[in-house]
């Protein structure tokens, strides 16, 4: 009998979930992603702050998956997908043709119709990503430090993030505090203390996931940092060293973006499911309406829980959907019936700062020094690969007793666009 | 009494050494770098075979100066040097004024006239140039997945470095290394363990510094590694996807330059002092003719032993140069003699793979596993910093115990040319 064909798109938590539930199931599995790494992604603004190296955080796909003898993995881009062909065509001109096909490409940050501004302003969606961010926060000190007039060293240490959510959150917790303890001596001309970073929510609060109460006490502890945050406002205009919020203008030549979050492009080969934000809408099986040998996993998808609460985009969901997939695919395989996905949450969390955190489980929400310890005990857990635990904990611990952050290294690499694949 | 205006052009081994030299003396300092990290350079062929992050060998220079309260770092370019005027010029409009200038600016790889080759050759002097090695090595075994015919997965597979002085000799032994052992497993449609790597040397021998005996050893410890090395060829021409030594037209996708070396270009502010590969001949006391207050130290400098030998270009010579045109600005100060510059090895390493090390000191040579020891002992010994130490010793042992490379991350970043200082 011929094996049956699953393309998975995508190597993120979702991705690789699917393919080692497929591990022992009668299938051959292409795993394509357009980088070669997976990415531990909650940890993201650790490495964009300089308390981790990008390899802390990040395995070969390929490692990962090196004893799922049924998984082959392309590092390659997917430019297009032809649902009719039931074939997926890659950057270099290969074409891998399916039976069933696992969509778990991801998602980007979204500008709300504003793209000119991501220059500007990027966000903190992968590794690349997270080293710009860490590029620019760095330099803008060595700029300051450069500045010829009092008023170009202010919008050097001025720093806006835009969007409250966990990652601007975690974002401007952590860099204030490396503003006013790791970098202290080490300038002679600006008191890096005095950079302020000002943190922006459109809605009425911040982390808007949790309860209200875990909200307030986020609030307080960054703004007992030193942290400024502004609710209820709205970034109008971002400019090369100007930020518009509301009517006022602020000179501030670093922005980052932490709101906002759009589908794959790839959504797009579905017009009839995808919503605004580039989402697909999937059945209660996780597949895509008049496509059953699709399936929709982790942030590209629009998921509603039979609570009618929507699934959060994060890492367990996206875990939860890829083995719900695989699950559903292999029903098929025996002639089962395939189950519907029901999201089950095991608690959330968002740092804020040194010793400071909130969490939230079904039945109890706590905040402070347990959850920080918590955070800390789950993500060096979870963290895939043994080297990378033990790594990041000599730098955890060095960072925690020194107050020093690790990499402070601007890197700038050149795209080199010959070799996209 | 105005204090004397020492400005120090790069942050390297010369530069840094001689910023911690001046530390009592009566002057206010200005080191200027174009990147924000001192990088340790000996270990550079590690982060370009993936065995360490780029953080593990580098650490910010103004971080490494923190307690020399008489410096003051920029982390800008430098644009021009004006002799007559005493100033350098910052990429940012700034002016430097001096009394004293030490060149410590370093030197790049050299394409003997062929500059449109570096596109396709990239040599190894920053750790930028470090981490494209890295990602154009680890990428060619994933274009040899993807490759649809046995031509193009051949010349995937095909690494061409040239060079074979320490830098080339040890790329090829760690490269062979990673793709017989550590990639074993990964792949589905290739053997990783049949890439070919192929040393090109113009010269009758490899690592020429090192006596005849020790460089027989580096040739016996390659071959038996599986390199395939070629003495006495020139490499006439380098392509996309081509190679030729000699007459012959090798297919090889991934080519690494490990040959040549030229000065900084700001050499060329002194055309009377200049040599043809941009170096600056110094006079004995380390200063430029008809110049007595500009010193030129490390790799920038050319510079001859009394003993009538060239001094090499190594970290030891550029910190020894460093030192000596500090504290040759300190005899001015106290209108002492200024003292001609003696360079004195403590001896030379080069390491081939795993276990292989050659090893030559004033009085005796060795190789082999204590050579090797050796090696392990002094870089972890002399790398700056504590936590990278640590860091390192980690990722070492790891790499040892396991067979695996801790970094195979293929990042691509952009150049964010809006923001050069």
């Amino acid at each position: 009998m011929k094996r049956s064909r699953v393309v998975i798109v995508g190597g993120g938590f979702g991705g690789i979930e699917a393919a080692k539930a497929l591990r022992h199931a009668p299938v051959d599995v292409t795993l394509v992603d357009c980088s070669n790494h997976f990415t531990f992604q909650p940890l993201l603004y650790q490495v964009a702050t300089g308390a981790l190296a990008p390899s802390d955080i990040a395995v070969p796909i390929r490692w990962l998956l090196r004893s799922v003898r049924n998984v082959t993995v392309f590092a390659s881009r997917v430019t297009g997908i032809d649902p009719d062909a039931r074939a997926v065509r890659l950057a270099n001109g290969k074409t891998l043709e399916y039976d069933y096909l696992i969509l778990a490409a991801g998602s980007r940050h979204a500008y709300f119709g504003h793209d000119d501004w991501e220059p500007h302003a990027p966000g903190l969606k992968t590794l690349e990503d997270a080293v710009e961010i860490r590029n620019r926060f760095l330099q803008s000190f060595e700029c300051a430090e450069l500045a010829e007039s009092a008023s170009e060293r202010d919008a050097w240490l001025t720093t806006v993030i835009v969007g409250g959510g966990p990652t601007g959150v975690e974002l401007a917790g952590i860099m204030v505090l490396i503003a006013r303890k790791a970098l202290r001596r080490d300038f002679r001309r600006i008191d890096p203390a005095s950079a302020r970073f000002i943190l922006v929510e459109g809605g009425p609060r911040l982390v808007p996931g949790f309860p209200a109460h875990l909200s307030a006490r986020a609030l307080d502890d960054l703004t007992a940092l030193g942290v400024e945050v502004r609710l209820g406002a709205s970034v109008t205009a971002v400019g090369d060293g100007e930020v518009r919020i509301g009517d006022e203008v602020l000179r501030a030549r670093t922005v980052f973006w932490a709101a906002g979050n759009r589908g794959s492009s790839l959504s797009a080969a579905f017009p009839n499911c995808v919503d605004r934000a580039s989402h697909l809408n999937v059945q209660p099986d996780l597949s895509l309406s008049g496509y059953p040998g699709i399936f929709v996993v982790g942030d590209q998808a629009a998921v509603t829980n039979p609570d009618g609460r929507p699934v959060p985009r994060v890492a367990q969901g996206a875990m939860q959907m890829g083995r719900r997939a695989a699950r559903n695919i292999i029903a098929d395989l025996r002639g089962e019936e395939r189950r519907r996905f029901v999201y089950h949450t095991h608690g959330e969390l968002a740092v804020i700062g040194r010793y400071r955190a909130i969490a939230e489980f079904p039945w109890f929400t706590f905040a402070g020094v347990p959850a920080w310890f918590l955070w800390l005990f789950v993500h060096i857990l979870y963290l895939a690969g043994f080297r990378n635990r033990l790594s990041v904990l000599v730098q955890w611990g060095y960072a925690f007793f020194t107050w020093q952050r690790g990499v402070r290294l601007i890197l700038r690499l050149k795209r080199d666009s010959s070799r996209d694949t």
